[in-house]
């Protein structure tokens, strides 16, 4: 039997744990083979001081059973990149077309939100009604319709990866992957959404997220 | 005034999720550099199935304010490499030194964790005794005398990150980047730690973790 091929698209400007989150959970996956997939194989420069390295090219990679896109200041550029095309070309065959972060405007950009409910980074949320999909602030929106799952920002992909290993397989191995990698999460202070920072800290973040292309010049904080 | 020295270590088989966790939350830092530091500059292969790429090396970064040491399948063959004689020589004038996973066995073996508590990844944790250390099941450790801090397995490092970003500017940094980078976790199980998961998660965990060298052979289910 072949292995469920799982393929995470690399482009200039990805952001590194939109990457990182899921590559780390979807490798423990028995009989699943992981591919680091973009428009040439090596290094694909990330919005960190790293680079990812791709293991293969979209023409190779023809019929990837999952797809995962992650999102970034690079987004924009990708998307009048080839990785549009590539996903028009796939997601017909997936069992899951999935993103992280800003990930999702490349999705609804090659036309697979059409209608459908859809998450993102809180910053860019607001671009997607003009792609045809409904916003939603859940941290993982699973779409069965549309054969699509879509996480909020950057670190959401961790959250997201384990709801879709258990789809890949079951809920013992996502529960075992998540032992494995130890997310038990107990971050310092609760201020991970929109919804739960203060105003003093959404400023902040405004302030440290621009230089880094992580916050858009365009967004304001809610009045 | 010159920035704020953040120094990442890389050596083959790290995990890539220790590395890229710290990084992500580290980089927004204000008035910070982050540096990935190796034995030379260039790709260095994490356990994924990508390399992270080393900006500067070890005998290039002579004192940095900030040191982070991942952990990973590679841990053991890093115990005879050239980053332990590089951590005693710059860990006396590090603000804080720290590591993720089993990287608490690489700063003990260096001699930095004589009588200190430490964490580590659960299959490793039994370890820290013979090096000088004693373990500790939090999930963040941080040791003041001996300005070091431990985080738990693999994604541990994300919530270390954090609490040492507030150290090393406020709290409102602190969770501004935790707003940035949406870490609101959500995981879709309550398995992140072994107290917390039943005996067939924990046995699953062995199974897939132990081909990729997550969990060592060595390691039994606790009966």
């Amino acid at each position: 039997m072949s292995k469920l091929q799982i393929a995470v698209a690399l482009y200039e400007g990805m952001t590194l744990l939109d990457a990182a989150g899921p590559i780390e959970v979807l490798r423990f996956l028995p009989d699943a083979r992981l591919e680091l997939v973009s428009a040439a194989t090596g290094p694909v420069r990330s919005d960190a001081r790293t680079d990812l390295v791709a293991t293969t090219t979209y023409d190779e990679c023809t019929s990837p059973d999952v797809v995962v896109v992650p999102g970034g200041p690079g987004t924009g550029e990708a998307l009048g990149g080839p990785l549009i095309g590539w996903l028009r070309q796939v997601h017909p065959t997936t069992t899951w077309t999935t993103s992280v972060c800003s990930g999702s405007l490349l999705l609804a950009h090659a036309g697979l939100l059409e209608g459908a409910p859809a998450a993102s980074h809180f910053a860019v949320l607001d671009l997607l009604p003009q792609l045809g999909a409904t916003p939603s602030h859940e941290r993982v929106v699973v779409d069965e319709a549309h054969h699509v799952m879509t996480a909020a920002g950057v670190s959401s992909g961790i959250d997201m990866a384990l709801v879709l290993a258990e789809r890949l397989s079951d809920a013992t191995t996502a529960q075992a992957i998540q032992l494995v990698t130890e997310y038990d999460p107990h971050p310092p202070h609760d201020s991970g959404s929109l919804a739960k920072a203060s105003a003093d800290v959404v400023r902040r973040a405004v302030e440290l997220g621009r230089p880094h292309g992580a916050i858009p010049e365009f967004w304001e904080p809610p009045a």
